[in-house]
């Protein structure tokens, strides 16, 4: 799901560390044949999926936001909508089947069986992805891509809450976190904003643990709070 | 602004009728170029511009709404957000710098010189645009391609509510309007619910009367109600 670099050489890094507990698959998110053959990969190794979490994203082509109106470029911004819109609803259409036939096995699972899922999507959007917090502007590709990919949530939690068995479908804001996409920007951010990869995973694992049905078709801050679209 | 068809056939009539009062030219806003061309061209005859109403949309290439995550296809969705979020987005670059000179023809101009608004961008959502609205899935491309729009309309207004002279900035939604767009659907749609265009212009002329700088950054619906983003 992520762009080769770093991440994925960690990644590999990883599934040596750990031999038989870790497949590394790569894909480009803007390739709709590498998703669909992640998906049957996957369909065919494990035959079912407990949770996905859609992460790959770029800032903008140019790494760095556009500051004003002056930087938009048809190109840059429909590069930017195809690796953090389309991306992530292309990777729930093929692998929500593999998600209906999930264990369940994140999120909190209430005693009516009705109520239960089976898997997690988590798409990670932005807080300046929020159309009503946004009073600063700038970042137009970015943040148009994660406002509709809130939609792509919101949608998402409707269709796949509706079937049976039912998937929980939701935004998640990671905070400042360091990493590429955010480098040229760390020395505006405080210091204790500016969170770890690590923080920031533990963060958000804690809000799965409180996922359940009910709180499908929402987006949340690392810290629990719900953002507003 | 147009798709060539019944549109721009009836534009170019009209022109025929009144002659010297109106200029009809021709743009795909899917091309850059076409954009850029056709700012000069206003900016050549008449070196300024009072508004400017992003019109041109498409449901879907296919001429339907997805109903479900299986008819969602890549292709599909960036078509859609290449016409219906980067069109008007690429259109406020080149035309904002002719809104800023404009002459405030449109809306109200209170008496305070600072508040005053030399140009209006109306930016044409839809309800069905609206995350908080959503009740009922489906419609993936489109729905995504209006949350976005709506981001870009909050964008804008910010960038061009701080500098002066001020440029307003909304999103209406026209209700359901007899179209081609909206055809596949109207047997679904209550009688009076599907208005003529004449209509629907009619009730957004309205709302835009009344726009001023206090009003920017918003998305209204045809009846003059705040839409939730």
């Amino acid at each position: 799901m992520q762009k080769p670099g770093r991440s994925s050489r960690a990644a590999r890094g990883l599934a040596v560390q750990h031999p038989g507990r870790m497949t590394v698959l790569r894909l480009d998110v803007n390739r709709e044949e590498d998703i669909r053959g992640a998906a049957e990969r996957v369909e065919e190794s494990f035959g079912r999926l407990d949770i996905i979490v859609n992460s790959a994203a770029m800032l903008h082509p140019s790494g760095k936001g556009e500051t004003s109106l002056r930087d938009v470029s048809a190109q840059g911004i429909i590069s930017t909508l195809t690796t953090n819109t389309v991306g992530p609803l292309v990777m729930a259409k093929y692998f929500a089947p593999l998600l209906q036939k999930g264990g369940g096995g994140f999120g909190q699972q209430p005693a009516e069986k009705a109520k239960q899922h089976s898997g997690i999507i988590v798409n990670i959007t932005a807080k300046v992805g929020s159309i009503g917090d946004n009073g600063l502007g700038g970042w137009y590709s970015y943040r148009m891509s994660k406002a509709a990919l809130n939609m792509a949530t919101r949608n998402l939690s409707i269709e796949l809450g509706r079937s049976r068995p039912k998937v929980v479908c939701v935004s998640l804001h990671p905070g400042t976190v360091n990493t590429d996409l955010s480098r040229p920007y760390h020395r505006n951010v405080q210091k204790d904003k500016l969170f770890s990869t690590e923080h920031s995973v533990d963060c958000l694992m804690s809000i799965i643990d409180t996922l359940n049905i009910e709180k499908t078709g929402k987006a949340y801050s690392w810290d629990g709070t719900e953002l507003p679209w």
